[in-house]
């Protein structure tokens, strides 16, 4: 190891390199909207490109001095630091379009608006989204849309590796971690931005075809895959008052809810198959058991005919639970029964490796499992209680990463819950603002953050609070807390 | 073993016998108010009476009828029934006065008085106390009094052997658990009665000499000192608008909720005093800083001065993290901040061994060093990380224990939001009035069940709710579930 590439330096080498990759892509992506803004006479096209060259520039001079810093250990901490910063800085660069663009905007709200991107959650500074120009609002799509393949690709491929983020379920087995292992990956990876594409495609032409415009198609096929919600319109999916679209909504929501190595199955090595993946059958059973009860409510209490009453529920209750975030309507109107199914659903989640957020459905399964067992080994003290996850049994890591992810879950939601009333916030908005930042879902409750409000009367540190939420709970907590620790730098 | 006394029928024998019992003596307590209403002249005296007579006559023929059918082995499935059940019967008939007394209420209404009362929590359905006979008064106290010692009993000397309620740090060596051991378990119940009797009398006597008048200060010591807060006035401590009397409330409210076993730690034998506990620590220092915290924002926000805002803030915040729930005026109107900070509190509650309620000291203390193990490990997957509280090592099963109680505790929570919603009550009655019930406190947040508020209003299927709530949260949630799971019937 030639000296100076240890310790703290070629951290922070790394560090700078690994990000500076990341902004030359990002500012890439800037290109986009330029043209669209080009194409419609819009001068926004300069903002895109000069900030653009600004940080490719930037980002260009920094890759090139960091070359060839890479430590010869790859650590754990490292890789922690990584994921972290390239989040935190691909947001800080991605909301200068949006801070220097005509939106009379803070730069802590763009920053909310990348982050709210990028993390897939959805929420919302902006209001007037109909007469924004076009390349902001295809910026806004671009940015969950990049945010949701990067998601999926984090959480399978790079964090199991870390041993964080409770789908370790889906390793490979320790004689994989040699360099062998990195055409897979590669082909492995591949095979997700295949899926992630062809569902996408598959998605705006659905729209297409049901009577929403190209660059409405497009947009919302993006937000949709990535679960993120963004809309090219105030009024969200209201705006098209079409029950087709709606359906199809619901449909793309929920297949991109579900884990994406279910799409690749078929091309991956035959271990790869063992994945017979409980979290699905309760994800999808969930959602029509929810949706189901929602309209009863809505036949019950608001007298609506069931059939239309199925449909709105399924597309709210899908909406929420995959953690996309669209609305249609104000269901936070219909009753205090639906809101709190709905309540319930943004807790719960989609399926862990897509781009759903919330606790996810492999954690609740393994949860319950885990009471289970719990409660036998109670009655029965002398018998031995495995835990088996489909045909796999549970070890006593993933029980614990799971654990550990649900205490800093509720931890997080209580401690951002109070850190915003400490702002003088209300508890419906400090808690339902809290809570749909770390599931990464959207719209809120009450006045101010439900669905037919947003965050733009938050003030600059609330949306610095909740900008923090959404990135630790995209992160799955542990990735972001562990680097709080002062006893983990203490080498 | 003689044929019949072993399964279901032995079951039953024994749970109807030890149950009577119980009924018996709740029966003989009834004669407490019945000499108060008899010397004050109300006839509410002779309901006393009547209920009791009639009890203690249907208990004593049970109790004979089902003498000698004690099972050989005593199993965890037994105790955990055991306990069930004489906290439900216990409310059950403990509700019987009020029902049949000159207060208009239900049923259901009658019962969850007694289970708030027993549980400890003070919630109550009950306005107008201040005309209400003193007879009722007293026996609503009394409830909540022989709750009180009776959670301190259980979960000191019952559960650790069921190996539920995360108290088994508390153990005894399985060599202890012969017949020697029963000498000294009872010595250690004599011990926690006395220092319970002690502090009453002492709490009474502040009371007393700080002004209360004697009913008054006998009422209000055994609601402290059972941590419950049921007053014998609308306005709670309010009424006596007596800064001294908050003073020595707030102290004697903070003593109940550590661990009784503190108070005779001198009498043990020298294993017991092992007990160096990290929980009373961190359970007085959150006092403090929340405390301090609140006065903060009162002098900031409301311009009290700071000493006032001390005074009332302590008393207060120690009223809600003890999970007493004594007010003395509507503390939600405050502020957002300092509503922030109760609401934490109420998840918070006191330390274990006491007669508060919530997800207690020594849990969060075992939860920080469990997810601080988790991280280290994460960063030097090598190295063997032990989890010590105080001088003790934590076994895997102790850091079971507590994590299923946490999952059960949040599962609990939310599960109750969402039935009292689909009963159509709004987020923040359901959400805070489930949360109230489950950490044992009395009240909630918003317009309904908040400080100022009560339980009146709510129906009788959401009174069935929050007491089966209350129940679940005062036997650490396991004991009850645990009977719900069908596999643990199958035999």
């Amino acid at each position: 190891m030639p000296p100076g590439q240890t310790g703290a330096r070629a951290i922070l080498k790394t560090v700078f390199h690994v990000c500076s990759i990341f902004g030359i892509t990002v500012s890439g992506a800037m290109l986009v909207p330029a043209l669209i803004d080009f194409a419609d006479g819009s001068k926004d096209w300069q903002i895109f490109v000069g900030t653009g060259s600004l940080i490719a520039a930037a980002c260009s001079l920094v890759a090139v001095a960091t070359r060839g810093g890479r430590p010869e250990v790859f650590s754990q901490k490292l890789g922690f630091l990584l994921v972290t910063t390239v989040w935190i800085f691909t947001s800080a660069i991605g909301a200068l379009p949006l801070y220097f663009s005509s939106i009379n905007i803070t730069y802590a709200g763009a920053f909310f608006e990348a982050m709210s991107g990028l993390t897939t959650t959805g929420s919302t500074v902006i209001s007037g989204l109909d007469a924004l120009p076009r390349g902001l609002l295809l910026w806004r799509s671009l940015l969950q849309w990049m945010g949701g393949i990067g998601i999926i690709v984090m959480v399978i491929l790079i964090l199991p590796s870390l041993s964080a983020g409770g789908l370790s379920l889906f390793h490979m087995e320790s004689s994989d971690r040699s360099d062998k292992v990195l055409p897979r990956v590669n082909q492995l990876a591949a095979g997700l931005i295949t899926a992630y594409l062809t569902l996408t495609f598959l998605c705006a032409l659905s729209y297409f075809a049901l009577g929403m415009g190209v660059f409405d198609a497009a947009n919302h096929a993006m937000t949709t895959l990535a679960t993120g919600g963004y809309s090219t319109h105030d009024a969200s999916m209201g705006y098209f008052d079409n029950r087709g679209i709606l359906v199809a909504s619901t449909i793309f929501m929920a297949l991109a809810a579900l884990p994406f190595v279910v799409y690749i199955r078929a091309f991956l090595p035959r271990r790869f198959q063992l994945w017979s993946d409980p979290q699905v059958v309760v994800f999808l059973l969930t959602c029509v058991a929810m949706s189901f009860a929602i309209a009863v409510t809505r036949r019950v209490i608001n007298d609506t005919p069931f059939g239309e009453a199925l449909i709105s529920s399924s597309f709210h209750l899908v909406s929420v639970i995959t953690t996309t975030g669209y609305a249609a309507e104000d269901y936070t109107l219909w009753s205090n029964a639906a809101i709190g199914i709905f309540f319930l659903a943004m807790f719960l989640g989609g399926c862990a490796g897509s781009t759903a957020g919330g606790i996810k459905a492999n954690r609740l399964v393994i949860l319950f499992l885990l009471v289970r067992a719990n409660f036998r080994s109670l009655i029965r003290p002398h018998a031995v209680q495995r835990i088996k996850y489909g045909n796999e049994e549970v070890s006593v890591e993933v029980i614990q990463t799971v654990t550990i992810f649900v205490f800093l879950f509720f931890g997080a939601l209580l401690v951002g819950t109070v850190l915003l009333m400490i702002l003088g916030i209300d508890i419906i908005t400090a808690f339902s603002g809290s809570l749909t930042a770390l599931s990464n879902v959207g719209p809120g409750f009450g006045q101010i953050i439900g669905p037919a409000g947003n965050f733009s009367s938050l003030s600059d540190p609330a949306l610095w609070i909740l900008s923090t939420i959404m990135l630790l709970g995209r992160l799955e907590l542990v990735t972001v807390l562990v680097l709080l620790f002062p006893s983990v730098w203490a080498d």
